[in-house]
């Protein structure tokens, strides 16, 4: 199966936090922003694998600052590692003032993704090919997380 | 400041999956079900603080099956611990087949909310007090993952 | 047919009040709140007859209290009594104000749910059984509702 | 108070059903055409009082025929009855088969509204005026079936 | 292929003003008003075609005055001309303050529908008949407008 | 009042089209792509006015071809050219095929927008300035499109 590079796969998708996805202080619900961000990653994902996907699991996920009402919420998403029929995505939230233009980290982290062959079952995936200096860091970092992640499931039965 | 049981914060919420929750293969996006678990932990969070609350982070979640269309989220929530500032909401989701009754365990987790004071600032929070045997394991479980997730915090810094 | 028993029908939903829910003093539609009625009461439906389901009729619902952006609405429903092909799902909507903890009677009735064969008819249910003192007494009500509205019907024809 | 004409209140609301608005079988959910009557009212009421409005009561409704995605629902409202600070807003609905043009009555009743004052308290609501002869035995109706209610919910307590 | 009347397809549509239709200044978004002008339409395009339609393209349209949360957005669409394969449908948009009643225009234009046969293709659409004098100057402004974009579009190649 | 180069103002949005946003042919109503797109291009006038912005015109948009539900809409946009107290935006929207990576050209065209000083009314913007070749070619696009439109205005007085 022949690989893809990982710039392929990059997404980038904006959102206004409208009233309703937000609590009466005006704060951005947890929820909604993790709605967006499965969403963009999960075009990550099938540009990638050019197949349907769906979330296996979400990484741990902590909201540095609260988003107000009126905020853009801006996301990256890239598959930055694939095993045999899942893939990393990795994904960066940055909130941006439309005032100010002030840009604050929101959060970081993986979701991961598996593809669905005809059958409805997972299916191998192409692998992905890290270009630049900072894609081979991502794709280590996320190997690295994924082995880490897959051990600590292991202890927890 | 005074203690409250867990029950008091105990919350049932109940969703049908619909069209714009799916994917073109009528599954159900992991975010949809996260924005429904961030909604059912947080009435969870101001049920035992009754202040306004923020989701401070979502733990790692694991998708055991594809939830479709039609079928029924069961969403349980509850506070199971209380650190100074900041409570951890047990969350224990199933899907249910609407035709056969047949129920699945999805997921399950934590999601940790603070509490803001009417300065906008994180505030003290009331001690949650486990009354039943399964609530105080819920207790324990709840505490050893908070000093665990601190502990890794720390480490990848 | 099996009978079963209304202990298998009874659902729990809860929802927040969000700005779309509401008119511009900040007070929900009577509208969305009977939507979210329709929901729970439909989900009642379905788990007592295992099959599709469609609301029939609602009942006349009065609205004691009006319901701020941010509240909880408290939704419970059960199948009460099973005519031949229709049910009569209980419904009481109570709301709750989240920083005080106050719980207010909204609104209770009756909406009436047919169940649907594969040929997409209307088709046999199998009939509750109230095991609980209260839910007999609820049994009866609902017999006598029903009994009261089909004369009704009749009359203003 | 001066009166005013029936034909002020008088609207027209057409929705198309989407997918979210039914079941898996393709039938619009009876809380969605709810949720737009309930809309169509309160724009009926507020041209009549020219002041905040939230609905009091929901008749009794009965959904004759299920309503498919795709069809348009058709809404007509119009304030029939004025008591001292309730509004009777007589509503019927229609679908449209998009592709035929053949029309169905889906459903007819009231519901009441009531005006709220700049203190938040319902206020007194100008009377109305029917003109034509349909407007005037709605008039009757409306009153009629008024009087009954409050009568009914009186024995009912 | 038989003419129809333009009254065939008359649609009156009228929406409230929700928050996250509007900006944190509480105005509506233009593209929230879009979208409602495009159903109304479509909904006249099937009335008169009573075939399934695609919007082909949107008229300019200027906004001439912001529309705020709680008013009502009154629209009025109807099939002006009809082409081979295609319907000039002409919007007028008009806003309505709910608690005094005023009304003012916010725009109006053009869109033109294509009709789908059963192969999914463009399909040809029965002629339509002005009968009023208004229905006869529209008819003339239409195809006026129509045969003008055709040119404009050519020379902009 | 400083000028802004171009690139500060570019926007890149990614929207998968769910059921609501189709019809029954499963094809994206035009008015749910123009939602998106002012969407996208209020993001662009607020990055470069950095004040609340309202949409002022949308340009004449032709939809080339249809966009199935689970398709990616991908929307750019970026301040053009800046008058006294309105800004051209940009846009161009191609659809992707999620499984075959395709891409066409679904629309393209302007947005104008007026920003909004403290008192509620259109203020001064500051100037764009157009850095590279392609853009430099846009601003005599937009400005020329601009004085068109103008003067057409006028003309249809």
């Amino acid at each position: 199966m022949k690989g893809k590079p990982v710039r392929e796969s990059i997404v980038e998708m904006i959102q206004i936090v409208r009233p309703d996805d937000a609590n009466p202080l005006g704060i951005a619900f947890g929820g909604a922003v993790v709605a967006w961000i499965d969403s963009a990653a999960a075009v990550a994902a099938m540009r990638h694998a050019r197949m349907p996907v769906v979330t296996a699991s979400i990484d741990s996920l902590s909201f540095l600052h609260p988003i107000q009402i009126g905020e853009f919420v801006v996301i990256k998403a890239a598959v930055h590692y694939v095993g045999t029929t899942s893939m990393e995505v990795g994904v960066s939230i940055e909130s941006e003032n439309p005032m100010t233009g002030e840009r604050k980290k929101t959060t970081s982290g993986y979701l991961t993704f598996v593809a669905l062959g005809s059958d409805g079952r997972p299916t191998a995936i192409p692998p992905v090919i890290p270009e630049t200096a900072e894609e081979k860091m991502q794709y280590e970092e996320a190997k690295k997380h994924r082995e880490y992640k897959l051990k600590l499931r292991e202890e927890l039965r």
